[in-house]
């Protein structure tokens, strides 16, 4: 998604370790406009595939995850990273190991809002390691939902993630793939 | 706004402690096509107030956030719970009060983010208490920022969140606003 990738070039910082941080309009502050566009992208993508559920996590992921829900017409659920004091039902949890922080965490989603056979898109802001989609799958195949694929805004595809997902037979679709930085610049996959 | 009311009516379950639990549309599952409506619903009650930006919390403001951002056609501000590793630039925090865990919780915005004399809408999905909407003021008060008003998709007025917006000056308004439960029943403003 070119748009996408100007975007990057122009506003994204790299930092050392292979961070890119584009919180000026991704996971911090938000352009709607393009999150919506995102979305578009994604139906567009995944168009043809029956899709009934966007399943995205907390935080940066709700942005897109429900700009795409919207232009599908389906709900969506985002994984919750405590289980909140309101919710007494039964929950699907996952683990979901922080690079950064070197621990494991946890995801859940309440059991109601995934049912049997749903054809659930994973969206996430941003695949790197693929921790949190790791942890979305889990949680799908627990709920024994049809895991349609997975959408990132952005995937780094040289930190295993998006390989991760492809390895596992899932279909990988990402509106903005790195595959390298050079000289603290981002590299795309496809550029010259 | 009626559909959110019917909405809340329907889906919503009151659970002891006045707590009412509406996780199946708006902060668990999302229905994007109703936040779509609260978003319209904001513009169309601060019709003629200029609005440079909207600054929400996260995780559950992020979804009625975006999408009154989307329809204003500004850009949009969650504030954080936690400083992300990527986030090494300077930051405004302030004190959020958690009643349910009796503790302080700190929500901080990237000074970057927030601009002398900008126009911001505060958008929260519930306020009950009020304490995130507290901290939003207080963070936009530390940028001097302008607080056009806050906007809450659900309030319950009887537990002095919106009186203290109201208290300090603010514009407040709710698309729900609950006066009490009565019975395990949700009672609005202005019902028989």
């Amino acid at each position: 998604m070119k748009l996408l990738e100007d975007r990057i070039k122009k506003d994204g910082q790299v930092l050392a370790g292979d961070v890119l941080k584009i919180n000026s309009f991704l996971n911090h502050q938000v352009d709607p406009q393009l999150m919506m566009q995102c979305g578009e992208e994604f139906k567009r993508l995944f168009a043809g595939e029956k899709i009934d559920k966007v399943l995205t996590c907390e935080a940066s992921g709700i942005a897109p995850g429900v700009m795409t829900a919207y232009v599908l017409g389906v709900p969506m659920v985002f994984a919750r990273k405590k289980k909140p004091s309101t919710l007494n039902d039964a929950v699907y949890w996952a683990n979901v190991f922080s690079y950064t922080k070197k621990v494991n965490n946890k995801i859940c989603v309440e059991e109601k809002f995934l049912h049997k056979g749903e054809n659930l898109l994973i969206v996430d802001d941003f695949v790197a390691h693929g921790e949190a989609v790791k942890g979305m799958v889990n949680i799908a195949q627990q709920a024994e939902c049809n895991i349609v694929g997975v959408g990132a805004v952005v995937a780094k595809t040289f930190q295993g993630g998006s390989d991760w997902v492809k390895d596992h037979g899932l279909r990988f679709e990402a509106l903005a793939e790195i595959d390298s930085f050079k000289d603290g610049q981002v590299h795309f996959a496809g550029e010259e």
